[in-house]
């Protein structure tokens, strides 16, 4: 049994719809399918969800809803008159929506969960009537049905535990089911989307909960590559790489596969294929929970900005049993989480996700560090991005740190810190962010351009 | 005002006696003397105060004391004749002895204590002797009087800082004063010894109480090398370095000067001189808060082993708040201080000295990292090294990690963690510690025989 999980631009039009729908039925084993809203059909088209933002926007203005409505409406429209599909699908949207409206409009955050995920539910239950007008034995299955219980907090869901007991006996179920993502239904009875990478998710948790052989993501890239190809010509098409390796990558900027989503299939060992809608035969990326080592030891290359450091020095501060903990207890207490802490002798160095630490938290934050640690001197450092090395067994091969800091020696740029754990799957930089790119550039030049290691 | 502390080699008879009484004397600001207990003569020789080690040890099992006793009177006595001392300094230190044994015999720690200082303390008053018999205004100061009041824990003395506001009274005194190092008293009235490198820090503790001008360090050494003489033949010497580039060398297992010992004089930026006893008109090594940055980036490579590294993996542990201040917690509550904290996205490892963690304490730490904090894997590591390439402002030089990772790599050294924080003082390598040497040699190799980076 598979899943397969179709983006929007899979999903875009009724020629996506077509493909999506010939994908599914190649192969009986693909018997969950979880389905986005419709994205962009060109690149200056407006994706569903985002006329539904406008939509919500409008509601809560209080101004004239009719000419957003209507924009929604009229994407199913085009849809379900191109699939040829009986009956008025598209009014009973339009009708759905009002309705929703209605419920929430006295209620912003819950406004935009619910009017959000309509791109989604709404474009599930289209592919169901689809399939079944192809012959198919489908049926659309809303979250609530699935059993996909989440937390309450609005744009913030998070799957409850119970939710995977209750989508296992998904297995047990005929024919072809059609679920939106994005999307999970509260205890209190609420509609609450995931956070970012959000079908994904829903994708992976359907995945884990049926057990699935395989989690499809239907893209509309052939391969994950190497490194971003906007920084580089040509790069490496990776064929497999590791859930390790993915999540490595994901944290630091590859937006292909966001580590939440991630996550449920990670505990359950469910492979994942990144494939392309477009081009279904090419083998596409499989993510695994190991892989065969041969070639490179490293298999990408990524960087995020937006970092900061925290820079504390004190002195003798490594015989001083504690002293750690109180420092983390500090960004605990302010509700900070911190991405990693290089240390030297006397001095420590906290490096926090900038959108953690506005002027406020980092004046109180340094006050207290003051205060309450005694130290020497700290000071913050904003403006840094980490760059990412990534390849199982790589940090163990003799030669990948010298080839990268040669090759980052050689770009002229100066590292800030390095980071290499016991993890032997990355090797982190840290370097000021206007060198990020060149910083990949450079590594991926060498690691990839270059003989191998 | 200069403190000069002398070392054991260089009082370890009436010839070196007779060239620290010149070195004195060739300097009127030379007027806190501290000295240390009389050491080797030649390789198979004993220190004196190994000599007391073994008359604690018989005062202990009760056995017969005299002749380990009369061992330690025919040092003094040697060195009294030797210099032509009129009265019989050796029979009161036998009888100072004595007096000391029956005090203490029924209280190890202390006995242990107080006969190991003796060393020291004896030495001081014939060291005392002596400038006056050679016509100088000089007299023998107890660290009771000149006020070095410390915690009363046997065998682990640390100052009290009321203690320098006393020692500060002692730039009024008149001529020179010669102070035993190695002890101080405690309130109780006590004599405890310092820890580690235990002459040296009397002397700093001193230097920084009378805040001198200069501490000058004297030992049996021309200079401190850039790298371990034992490793490396003609190694460069080192003519000036910070005190923070000290301390980074001291961690790695430079004996040259205890960490301990510099915090003292660090606080009142007192400038160390390392000098030798036997050729004091070489220029030696001044330790200092700043130097001249030039020539090579790096001035010193070390390495001590000795280290373990815990190492954990949960998923998404960057996004758990607090997740890192509850694992310092656990090695807090266990009174475990730690090194580093090297970390990937998902992983991290705790570098800790072997010492810390004996197999009951790791048994119980891992039980309770993986009760406590519910992480996918932990697993302890022995056997590893930290290599330290030191030089201040080396590392924001590009290229120094290059060079430093590509020696590593062509001497076929695996680099299992690099630790480069924000202190550009230092870069760790963590290696396997059958490694370590080769790895310093490489280093050295590369950053001294080589053209300059």
């Amino acid at each position: 049994m598979k899943v397969a999980k179709f983006g929007g631009s899979s999903l875009a039009d009724a020629g996506q719809f077509e493909k999506a729908a010939a994908i599914i039925r190649a192969d009986s084993e693909r018997r969950l399918i979880v389905v986005s809203a419709p994205g962009k059909r060109h690149a200056e088209d407006i994706k569903t969800t985002d006329l539904l933002v406008t939509l919500a926007a409008d509601v809560l203005e209080n101004g004239p809803v009719e000419e957003s409505l209507q924009a929604v409406k009229e994407r199913y429209e085009s849809i379900v008159r191109g699939l040829g599909l009986s009956g008025n699908p598209a009014a009973e949207t339009e009708q759905q929506l009002r309705k929703l409206i209605d419920e929430y409009k006295t209620d912003p955050p819950r406004l935009m969960d619910a009017l959000m995920a309509s791109g989604e539910n709404e474009n599930a239950k289209v592919m169901a009537a689809y399939l079944q007008s192809l012959g198919e034995t489908a049926r659309y299955l809303s979250p609530e049905e699935a059993g996909m219980v989440v937390t309450d907090e609005p744009a913030n869901a998070r799957i409850l535990p119970e939710a995977y007991a209750r989508l296992k006996k998904l297995r047990e179920e005929e024919g072809i089911l059609v679920i939106p993502g994005f999307f999970g239904v509260s205890k209190a009875g609420h509609i609450v989307t995931f956070p970012r990478g959000g079908s994904d998710i829903s994708g992976s948790i359907v995945a884990a909960g049926v057990e699935a052989s395989l989690y499809e993501n239907f893209t509309d890239v052939d391969s994950v590559y190497s490194v971003n190809p906007s920084l580089v010509e040509n790069p490496k098409e990776m064929k497999q790489l590791t859930y390790r390796e993915m999540r490595e990558l994901a944290y630091a900027g590859f937006s292909v596969f966001h580590d939440e989503a991630l996550l449920p299939v990670v505990a359950k060992k469910v492979p994942i294929a990144i494939k392309n809608t477009n081009h279904p035969d090419a083998p596409g990326t499989r993510i695994t929970a190991e892989r065969e080592r041969e070639g490179l030891p490293v298999i990408g290359i990524a960087s995020d900005s937006g970092f900061v450091t925290i820079n504390l020095t004190k002195y003798l501060m490594n015989r001083e049993v504690g002293f750690g903990r109180n420092l983390l207890n500090i960004l605990a207490e302010e509700g900070i989480s911190f991405e990693h802490t290089p240390s030297g002798i006397d001095n420590m160095s906290i490096i926090v996700r900038e959108e953690y630490l506005n002027e406020t938290a980092e004046a109180r934050i340094l006050e207290r560090i003051r205060q309450e640690l005694n130290v020497e001197e700290v000071h913050v450092e904003r403006n840094l991005a980490m760059v990412m090395v990534v390849g199982e067994g790589m940090a163990s091969t003799v030669g990948v740190a010298s080839k990268a800091t040669t090759a980052l020696s050689e770009a002229g740029v100066n590292i800030k810190m390095i980071n290499q754990g016991s993890s032997e799957v990355s090797m982190m930089f840290g370097v000021n962010a206007q060198d990020a790119d060149l910083a990949v550039k450079s590594l991926y030049k060498a690691c990839f351009e270059k003989e191998p290691v």
